[in-house]
């Protein structure tokens, strides 16, 4: 099946990116600020890389409203990557030896806890395991650490669907809060946070870079083992270009915050997150074929789940889906079902597109 | 200075891309294949992207003529990050605890020396500091370890201009070779080493994916604390897909396989490498105002560097020859002087331009 224009993708990640964004980057693609060249071929040392390199900087701490006292460092290896980063960097800070606190809320968190093994104890504070992590655990039912270096969660789980409404109260201890999936989509209190971080791949642009926030008192604690790519204090010392840094996704990440301030920047896109989400739940609530498990105050506003009563439509749903320009639909596949992820660059036409695609593959079923 | 059309870009990395392949990048930025979406925006475990995975992968065999013993990784983090990843995956195989031998030959292979200090004994088989990094040591000075795991070499170093004219002979050790300068600009007998890596932003495109092929019986062995992102065998069992991989650049990377291919592959790029580099360096030598100071039989063809033997010139020299389309120049910071870098992409015509404006440039000086 092909296309002649532009379908709605509602994939997890990598993810759509704004058109207008798509179409700059067409427009410049052999020869940038006519430089004669693409930006993708130029020294990430060059004045003219780094004029983008800051601006990128500049427009994020703008975006987030981003302390000075935080540092942005733009790394390589996504999430996963800082799942290992983070504890080398951290866990040293553990008062009896390496230790970290782990809130579990679906497969991901659990992905940091095991990586973390690997460096000292990864403590298990609360799991919603039990219940298919489809809520998070009650915060009295917390078993937190007083020795662990910080604690650490996510922020949105993008395979169950499940978002803390909320950045967790955790009185003096170090946050450490894997927003990869609904970073820039609401505002967040940063100062809240002792590291804040997650892969480009579904708010920003193109997967290749990865994001970390930290409080600059906290570098300079890494392991001796951390490699000096995922070094922070090091990284901070040298402008996130220790190695030759993914150029491109960089720039691409830089033409979506313009995107992105263009719109009204964080507060003006979660409204229109907000009403996106409520579209869909709303329909869906209501649907006799759909349903959505989560407990309705930890729903995420990024990756709507939901399954077919009648799962032998499943099927059906996702041929019928595609040829209505409706791509990557399926959940993922530890969860099953029908998942909707719906970040920032989706419009609100998309939405529509979907809910009417849904009301009416319902009236046929 | 803006320039209308595309110049020559010599810079080291990342470096000028095929002009057909940003053209054909270009053409489907926004609807690739017909999907009515970029290839940028859809999931890595996409049918669609999957197949792009798999003709890359078949293309760097063909091309390099890669042995089914060996696996081929892509992975992020560039070189650099691999100067971590290859000791934490192999040193653990030395006879007495973690050893590995490096044979010095510049600031790049050093580097990697230090990186692995991290995780065992760097053994230092023989440097070439005390000649400025413009040889390579004699075959006989070489204190090869009885117990090392490994010895690491860089067949190019990009910052010195000073490559291997052959893969060294080392018996039946384990040869791991830094190939990130010179990956694809000539032929290479796969079964020599046990490890081929480098970075894909100089002699193929973009950076953000760096290419790891590892004999497949070396898969395995990594230390317990290695991250899992650089974890070859847990990578090789998926499909190198641990991590959310650089869609954008892998593609891009893909492009840039088939351009070669058309070009009728490595044996024949190499021939027009070396003739671009004879062509340079042959006018170097008759010169009176340009020297080059690397032994003769170990000048890079990749990166030609060279000197103004009146360096108050030097400023001119790097704005003049801006003026006339031939960007990025300059030598890299430890080296000083100058740098052309004339990687695959670079057609003869480009260093063709660079010789009439050098032999002009001697000319007014």
């Amino acid at each position: 099946m092909t296309f002649e224009r532009r379908i709605f993708n509602f994939s997890a990640g990598p993810s759509t990116v704004p058109e207008e964004v798509l179409k700059q980057a067409q427009a410049e693609l052999l020869n940038w600020h006519g430089l004669g060249t693409s930006v993708m071929e130029i020294s990430h040392r060059s004045k003219d890389f780094m004029a983008v390199y800051e601006e990128v900087l500049h427009d994020l701490r703008t975006l987030m409203n981003i302390p000075d006292s935080y540092e942005i460092l733009l790394l390589q290896g996504g999430g996963i990557g800082q799942n290992a980063g983070i504890p080398m960097n951290l866990m040293a800070l553990g008062k009896n030896g390496p230790k970290a606190d782990f809130l579990v809320t679906g497969i991901w968190s659990e992905k940091s806890r095991q990586e973390a093994e690997k460096y000292g104890v990864a403590h298990l504070v609360a799991s919603s395991a039990t219940e298919q992590f489809n809520t998070i655990p009650a915060r009295d039912s917390w078993d937190l650490s007083d020795d662990a270096a910080y604690l650490h969660y996510c922020s949105n789980e993008t395979i169950g669907g499940v978002e803390f409404p909320d950045t967790p109260e955790v009185g003096d201890r170090l946050l450490v809060a894997d927003i990869s999936s609904n970073i820039l989509s609401k505002e967040m209190d940063i100062s809240k946070g002792a590291v804040w971080f997650g892969g480009a791949q579904k708010n920003i642009g193109p997967s290749g870079v990865t994001i970390v926030v930290v409080r600059k008192d906290l570098l300079g604690h890494s392991m001796k083992i951390t490699p000096s790519i995922w070094d922070w204090g090091k990284q901070a010392a040298n402008q996130s270009m220790v190695n030759t840094p993914p150029t491109f996704s960089i720039y691409m990440a830089g033409l979506g915050f313009k995107w992105l301030l263009k719109q009204g920047g964080v507060k003006v896109i979660e409204q229109r997150n907000q009403e996106k989400a409520n579209l869909l739940y709303d329909f869906i609530d209501q649907s006799t074929l759909y349903e959505n498990r989560v407990n309705k105050v930890y729903r995420s506003r990024m990756n709507a789940t939901f399954f077919l009563r009648d799962e032998s439509l499943n099927d059906a749903f996702l041929s019928q889906s595609k040829a209505a320009g409706l791509l990557a639909l399926r959940g993922h596949k530890a969860a099953g079902g029908m998942r909707a992820s719906i970040y920032n660059a989706m419009p609100l036409e998309g939405v529509i597109a979907l809910v009417e695609f849904m009301r009416d593959f319902e009236r046929r079923a």
